[in-house]
């Protein structure tokens, strides 16, 4: 464990591996070398992602990664159903309001989740929805939604299903190809032992399909020059290289500690936190049945600011956790608990919380 | 000096002070440290820019810089003058098109540069042009265009000026503010001492004022939620921060190195790329009135193809050369000299490039 406990929902803490591999001398990204690297990473990611799509990085934040999905597969005045549990569906959203999508709704409240047959609903109300977009974990609430169930009646309906996987992908199950996700995004800072700087994208047949007629103007985010350069074994423009070389890394380390044991962990720190934190008397924002396995929101103790509160943590014990987005701000705080992540880390993060706690709350 | 010699025109080889500074353990982007060092590069930019203006980091590469420039200010069917000198005039021309702009062309035959006289003529023949684009150096000739004599024209016709200083900011003479460039671009990757990932633009108070009305859709490149962050220390989407740590150290060398000794040093190392290449016979393809300070295009030894020859001089002496873009592939071959490069860097590349003439070219 580093010094300070970073516990937010990214960026992750690195392991020394990979922080080692960032000092590597750079390199011609239209050499052979570059070529290699990207290969290696693509085979690990389609097998995290359970998927024979296409693979693409970009370099960007996983918001780029979403414009991407958005542009790359839809018109302007083309009808998109829109599901929001929280902050990042609203920018997801946004996205595609701004590229000119005609926008239908589907808003839960904040700590649930969507279900299947609400999405269904939605879709035999507005039949004429050419595409769907879902936050698959929620990262302002903690709250994961059943994107298998979800995934079913938007390909039932036969619309295309645009997924904002970045703070699940390879930390929660996830199947894109047998669940029909069209166009999943993640980003390397999350679930991928790695710093921020690259989105990546999945696209299938489906996608492509869209892509050819979609006339959202797009560029520097065009998927098919970047399908083109990644043949060529390279990427359209210069690469953010040193992180590539952190993610390579990364997803060695992922890959010899093998997809079903890196779920498991997730599920095990997950409840640990959870636990953790119910049994000090604090109350967890999310609905249970949802409650994420990547970051968990949880109310203050009572008569404190969320904020306050964790700044306290942070100055007490150099435990880094995260403050929350838009209305939620100040009224809870939220641990992350994704990527480069163990049992060591929640059990010193939960001390940390417990030794703030005020005298009131029973310990 | 690294074991392998990359004198490509970016990726650029790294310090090793900014290699050891990517390892620094991952912070909340959100939180005072990150707020700090982003104010400090953005600081030392103002200085090597040499403006006042507004300074922003995007998590991109250059080319998503240059996106964000003709998004933030133009609006659909909007006339622009596109000076195009080479590959990257094309792709700055490429990005307005696309977002819908009514492009007026001024074309110059590669190798040469375009002077100021002759935008000032285009620029009366299309006095209804609003904004007009330019390379300051085009990377894939080797050749600076005499910027300030552009830039008098479009100020005295009253446009708005945007430049692709990509790989000459920061190496050669530019003064942003004294000038008048509305919109100036960079990458971290060439003059910056800093591997890729973050463009940073320049915004003048009329290129805001542009943003105001402009209608070219923008979201993940959205200027105005850039700047409203960077206000409270901060960026609107998770940036490449292992690439800040480097960028930081990277402008810490700069700033001590101080900003005419590191023009001084990009001005000596050209000089003795450009002279030792002719005094081995071999021929340079940039109009010598107007060869770059960063990278030098020249033909390789009669009757041999340029790729094959800096395939051998890599494989020989582990020299890395850059090959030619678009119709220039396998006619010439370019040398990188920019950034973290020195005398010792040059004398070995050109050593290396000595040995693998072929006999009948004299030495």
């Amino acid at each position: 464990m580093s010094e300070v406990n970073l516990r937010i929902p990214g960026p992750t803490p690195l392991p020394p591996s990979v922080q080692e591999a960032m000092r590597r001398d750079m390199i011609n990204h239209r050499g052979p070398e570059f070529a290699q690297m990207q290969a290696e990473i693509v085979e690990a990611l389609k097998v995290f992602l359970q998927t024979q799509n296409d693979v693409l990085l970009l370099t960007a934040s996983g918001t780029g990664g979403l414009e991407a999905a958005v542009v790359n597969t839809l018109s302007p005045g083309d009808k998109v159903l829109s599901v929001s549990i929280g902050y990042f569906g609203e920018r997801f959203r946004t996205i595609a309001q701004v590229y000119g999508a005609d926008i239908v709704k589907l808003d839960i409240p904040q700590g649930q989740a969507a279900r299947g047959a609400q999405v269904a609903e939605a879709l035999r109300a507005a039949p004429d929805v050419k595409a769907v977009l879902v936050t698959h974990n929620e990262t302002s609430t903690g709250v994961t939604n059943p994107l298998q169930e979800i995934a079913a009646e938007v390909k039932a309906a036969g619309k295309l299903l645009l997924v904002d996987a970045i703070s699940s992908a390879g930390c929660v199950p996830l199947e894109t190809d047998a669940w029909g996700v069209d166009v999943l995004v993640t980003g390397s800072q999350k679930g991928w032992m790695a710093p921020p700087g690259l989105a990546f994208l999945s696209m299938s047949r489906e996608a492509w399909a869209a892509h050819a007629t979609a006339k959202m103007p797009h560029f520097y985010f065009d998927l098919k020059r970047h399908k083109k350069a990644m043949t060529e074994g390279s990427t359209p423009w210069t690469p953010a290289v040193s992180v590539y070389y952190a993610l390579h890394e990364g997803m060695r380390l992922l890959m010899a500690e093998g997809r079903e044991k890196v779920l498991a962990r997730h599920q095990r720190v997950a409840d640990l936190t959870r636990e953790g934190l119910k049994a000090m008397g604090l109350r967890l924002f999310a609905d249970p049945q949802f409650a994420s396995n990547t970051v968990t929101s949880v109310y203050p103790p009572a008569g404190l600011n969320a904020d306050d509160f964790r700044r306290q943590v942070k100055k007490a014990h150099n435990v880094v956790l995260a403050g929350a987005q838009g209305d939620l701000a100040g009224k809870v705080f939220r641990v992350g608990h994704l990527g480069y992540v163990h049992e060591a880390d929640i059990a010193a993060t939960l001390d940390a919380i417990r030794a703030e706690l005020p005298l009131a709350v029973p310990a």
